[in-house]
């Protein structure tokens, strides 16, 4: 059986049983995706998609609704962090305009998946309509689809949309049927005023949609263009058997939205960091997951995925190139 | 002046304040040892430093003494963990024979700076004489002496040594004045008896030398030639303004006892991970620190260095290629 070898794999290198502690369980989970004692890291990849938020005029946010817009740009000119890590590490970036307000203009490195410019604004209506939920879905899919195309086996979603921590609270409170105010953050960095404005309107939003139950109708009633397509993403991600690299609290909503139907997606998931954001420790409970790294990141973008990465690549790397204590003739244990 | 200099420069970088968490610190730090805001990191090193312990003949461990040199020839040969990582990361690796119980063949890619084939067995006579104590701190000085003519300005230190959490056991009680058994982990791992025979074992050598009170006293009686070789070396690589990658619990250990002669020596240290060991983490907390990782590792050698190195480079990378807000044109806070 595939999972002993590979745990006897594990377990003969040249080191203390489990000493490489939570690299080994990665090199078994990594093994059992690729189906293989000799996994590979092929054609890593990176998608951000980004998208404007009715509800961020509200106020919701600690930075107004253009930055948006202007950081899909900083994206494209490589200036931003997640340039930064994934050049470091080799990773493929793709940048998604998934709904952002604002016309771009033609001839740039932007994949165009606009299915409106901004959700609705919650406070109002649903975030979308039905039509546009299951059009942003299938756009989320229809990039990785293609992505797929290059050989690539591990990918990681980051996203950049001003309100989109609401967007995920509300979802997370929703889901998992846990009050508000537990679900809510500072975001990018939220005073105490601004803290408890935020808890305040997204009551007020939670309170419009008491019949709002199923995962789909959640998804659609208070999620965002972005998160939507990366739900879809995700799962054209596990349709392709890809490793999934989950970064930070956005994301892991979106995986949760997805395992809600398919618990079975957990078996790709590598969950990355866990990050500053109030909630995203709760979630990953919530899921029975540990991520790999715990910095204190609240960025978004990805960012928690491209800097795991590396780690990822030691899990593979000492599983196929560590000697057994039989090749390097070393004594095992007394 | 520099320090303010740097934190504009990060706070900046388009992403909200503090979103990059720990990484933000480190650039900090960073930049203040290399005395700029455009740091680099050169030549990066690894030195493994390996010796034999005169206690390991009483059982203290779940290997038998032999594996030392056996590590020392997988290290030669390229596939242990350390080599895997330092591999994935250009990082240079350098094996140091600080005094293993084995005659090497010559011409191997050995560095020789055995002061005596393994240390003295510290439950009849203190570890080293005094002379030997002194000429393996210098052993270790010149070993990074030699590694900064290569314009190194990053090192981190290993250690193999059956027998060494031992050793570090006891230089952590005598030292903080800790009562023994809270020192004590499983090592290597031990089994529930085998921790109880660790225990008494140690407290028996704790008993022996009720006199023993500075801090070269405790190296000299206590320590091992590979820990006070890594002593040496931490000093010489503080004298060179280094920056000091520090791994596990013995290297903190290590660490720690040039810490009381020169508190400033923490100034170039980054702590890597925390082991699953027991008392590193106390031991961190002592010292004031938090460490890069914490994934349950507990083989030494550098690995946690060598994992957590390209974290580093991205706290560098992030300083000097992310944009600024003004460069991107992008809006900061409301």
């Amino acid at each position: 059986m595939l999972s002993n070898e590979l745990q006897h794999k594990i377990d003969f290198k040249t080191k203390p049983l489990g000493a490489l502690g939570y690299l080994e369980q990665l090199a078994h989970k990594i093994g059992m995706v690729q189906k293989t004692t000799f996994p590979q890291l092929l054609n890593p990849h990176m998608v951000v998609f980004a998208a404007d938020h009715g509800i961020a005029r509200a106020g919701v946010s600690a930075y107004p609704q253009e930055v948006t817009y202007q950081m899909v740009m900083n994206f494209l000119g490589g200036g931003a962090a997640i340039n930064v890590f994934c050049r470091q590490h080799g990773i493929e970036i793709k940048i998604v305009d998934a709904g952002v307000n604002f016309d771009f203009s033609i001839g740039l490195n932007l994949i165009d998946k606009k299915v409106r410019k901004s959700s609705r604004n919650i406070l109002e209506e649903p975030a979308m309509t039905f039509e546009e939920y299951l059009q942003a879905l299938e756009n989320g899919k229809s990039v990785v689809a293609e992505i797929a195309e290059t050989g690539c086996n591990i990918i990681g979603f980051g996203e950049m949309g001003i309100g989109n921590t609401s967007a995920s609270s509300l979802m997370m409170s929703r889901l998992f049927d846990i009050p508000i105010a537990s679900c809510i953050g500072r975001g990018t960095g939220l005073n105490d005023d601004q803290l408890q404005n935020k808890i305040n309107i997204l009551t007020t939003a939670m309170e419009r949609y008491p019949e709002v139950k199923t995962v789909d109708e959640v998804a659609q009633t208070f999620g965002g263009l972005e998160i939507v397509q990366m739900i879809g993403a995700m799962e054209e991600a596990f349709n392709q058997n890809m490793l999934i690299m989950v970064d930070g609290f956005i994301a892991t909503i979106a995986i949760a939205t997805v395992w809600k139907k398919n618990p079975e997606i957990l078996n790709n998931c590598i969950f990355c960091h866990v990050s500053d954001e109030n909630a995203h420790l709760q979630l990953l409970e919530l899921l029975g997951q540990k991520a790999l790294l715990n910095l204190n990141l609240r960025l978004g973008e990805g960012t928690g995925c491209a800097l795991a990465y590396p780690l990822i690549q030691s899990a593979v790397n000492f599983l196929n190139e560590m000697s057994s204590f039989e090749d390097a003739h070393i004594s095992n244990k007394e």
